[in-house]
């Protein structure tokens, strides 16, 4: 199998764009900034609005029954000792005593050392490296206002575990059987020591967790197609297939709870790297939490023998990363072409997840067009997000708008003030056609239900 | 003036129909909780995105320049030294010795202490209290997972100083020059002595807030603005207005950095108490974080002077909480009547902020009315949000969904199948009319974009 070719856009090319046009800056940049940290501008709150909307939409209004979940960051912290996270979250880390540099024994291939480190120090250089010890990946803090006598807490490493404690209480209002799950998008802290590209690898992050609860003789089937199921997820929003793939997990990769994982990757620019993984996690964490808590999490079956059955059903977990979908999304869209002449960056984002649906451009400042434009822009405005702009010459204010991904360009003129039309411009075909404004929101809000194929398959 | 009546609904009930309805949970319930941290259940995860949906929608979609950011919550310390709440965001505690319990030395009429603790043990009763100390209002933690020499860093109490330290960055990108607005929502944690009242208080929570930076001369005109702004959201949303108030604080209330806040309060069951702060901040933050980071935070305004002048914008903020505001429409739209002679709870919500629009009910489970009313649900459920029920009375389904608000029902009944047509119910008149389904999406989509007016006011 020939591998598709490597995107042709670099993480710094991504990073410029973002900074450019107010999709992500670094956090507290004007005191240096702080490791591995970003904030969201305007454009990417919106880009990230519409990710997680579209996960909503396919956990909510899909063909299965799940509902919605958002449990607190810092949770009791028998949580974590009920899920293993306080014993067993946490890396090997081993100190350099000639380059004082610190790396994850586990991974001293990954290292920046210039010496290359290595377990056994006399082989190679002169590296000399400590014992490993393990250093712990949830961020802790205290609950109360005196440190001394105050709780130990943790900020959550994933947002799973709050949906586990909560499956009782979902049961019983939600009046749900399985197959059913529980969907949740928020943030996580880790306290990674290797972070880094960009926004692919940061100590706080958002994920989209879903907990799907399944009769146990039904997980191999119910995880096999949550791994189809988030793959097509990928590719309905425009990620071009042959830069996504599902990987299996090899025997060794599994963690403890699950019996098989498979990640979906995308090829970023860094190779091959997880957006997703969909694990099959039986009983271990309701088993955990019941044995912990002393509650029963289990469901009866009235349906099953005489007088009824209970078990504690499996799970299936697809759990995504926000910030990092949102950068594949950004990648993959990422192209450039030439028009009149010019060197044109556009990113061809699928229309739902454009920041922008459509922007509203007098063609020039004067004559009543600009007025003519407010008013198109207010008719459009409520039915799809749109965008006013009247700087600058309209070939430099197209460009921008192909920047930040918006589908459709509306053009107000001199034909508009006298026949109510106006033209409307396609980001990818570079198409203009004249259309008439009446009818123009409805035609809009159709064109973003409808499927769509990246051009860049074309 | 007198007073609208307190609101006929207690705290315990609204704690109750949340917790029934699945709107709110105790957060790790089922390890004894977590003082005073909740989770979101599906009814109440959809209610919060459309009460942060509408705020955006206020704050984007207005008259005015203003556009979204979402910092992160752990940023570089520094912020929090040069916005002041390292050296001053603390409250003052002392310890009872005699009854063993803390309490705020500035608030000792709130404690919950029996003996009654005083300022001076001796004219009272036998509490003896200790010096009052200052104890911090910041969650700490550790970032890098060393903690001996990993940096000492602050989960945020509040999202305004992101909004602040991306001043420069936002100028740059979003070509924008005062008045404008920068606005946020996310979560903020503060280590409160005192939290409670469900989830009015606690010590995560989520904010919605906007700075509005502006001319300095201008900055009286927008505070008195805002106020009205902000006041009427809340009306527009539904909330009686006599149970709504705007209170400008005392001189002796006021934040150091603040010359004038006016809070807009809600008559709770306990009590008027605060939604959201609106202050006149002068030009306090942009000028420290000017001072501490040694960039320019000032708008350069080409059309004033020969040359053109720099200055420090003003700020006015309007800072809202949501689980709060998430709380008073609740306790707001809460009501009691009779129907059919049975009493009936009804949440009376505006129909954008229901957490579910239509339900669409099949009078009885059999004679072809459950794939027909499935049917109409799926056409229903692309343009607004619906729910699907089949099980138990019709009576029964109609009183679920008048507990979580649902502002109308749709029952496909034996004449459904023979002419295409439908009964809607009407939440609060409880008139039903029979309607053909064609038109019927159009029809509750262009209902959600009316004004409406709460029908306890009738």
């Amino acid at each position: 199998m020939t591998e598709a070719p490597a995107t042709n856009v670099t993480l710094d090319e991504i990073v410029a764009l973002c900074k450019r046009r107010g999709f992500v800056f670094p956090a507290s940049e004007i005191y240096g900034g702080i490791a591995s940290t970003y904030d969201y501008g305007h454009y990417g709150v919106l880009l990230k609005r519409n990710v997680k909307d579209e996960w909503w939409r396919a956990m909510l209004d899909g063909p299965d029954r799940i509902v919605a979940l958002d449990s607190a960051i810092i949770q009791n912290p028998r949580v974590w000792e009920a899920s293993g996270h306080l014993a067993g979250f946490s890396d090997p880390l081993v100190d350099c005593r000639t380059c004082k540099l610190r790396f994850r024994a586990d991974k001293l291939e990954d290292s920046a050392c210039g010496r290359k480190p290595s377990k056994h120090p006399g082989e190679t250089e002169e590296c000399d490296l400590t014992e490993p010890r393990q250093f712990h990946l949830m961020f802790k803090t205290h609950m109360g206002p005196v440190e001394d006598d105050a709780a130990v807490v943790y900020l959550r490493p994933e947002t799973a575990q709050g949906i586990f404690v909560n499956f009782k209480n979902v049961l019983q209002f939600a009046r749900v059987k399985p197959p059913f799950g529980i969907a949740q998008v928020g943030k996580s802290f880790r306290n990674e020591i290797v972070t880094g590209n960009f926004i692919f690898r940061t100590r706080e992050f958002e994920q989209m967790e879903m907990e799907f609860f399944v009769p146990p003789a039904e997980a191999e089937k119910w995880y096999e197609r949550w791994i189809e199921r988030r793959r097509e997820w990928y590719e309905e929003l425009g990620i071009r297939p042959d830069y996504l793939r599902a990987r299996p997990h090899e025997a060794d990769e599994l963690s403890h709870y699950s019996s098989a994982t498979s990640d979906v990757e995308y090829r970023f620019p860094i190779g091959w790297q997880e957006l997703e993984g969909i694990a099959n996690r039986g009983d271990f964490d309701l088993t955990q939490h019941a044995n912990h808590s002393g509650e029963k999490l289990e469901y009866f079956d009235q349906a099953t023998g005489e007088a009824g059955e209970a078990y504690v059903p499996h799970v299936i977990e697809p759990a995504a990363g926000v910030d990092r979908a949102l950068l594949a999304f950004l990648v993959d869209a990422y192209d450039t072409d030439e028009v009149e002449g010019r060197r044109r960056t556009v990113l061809r984002l699928h229309p739902r997840l454009a920041p922008v649906k459509v922007a509203v451009l007098p063609l020039v400042s004067r004559e009543g067009m600009p007025e003519k434009a407010r008013a198109v822009y207010d008719s459009l405005r409520q039915r799809v997000g749109a965008e006013y702009d009247e700087g600058g010459s309209i070939g430099r204010r197209y460009r921008r708008q192909d920047e930040i991904g918006t589908p459709w360009g509306v053009t107000v003129d001199g034909q508009t003030l006298a026949d109510d039309t106006v033209t409307l411009r396609d980001r990818d075909s570079l198409e203009q056609v004249r259309v008439p404004i009446v009818g123009l929101a409805d035609e809009l809000a159709a064109r973003l239900e409808l499927p769509w194929r990246s051009p860049k398959l074309a």
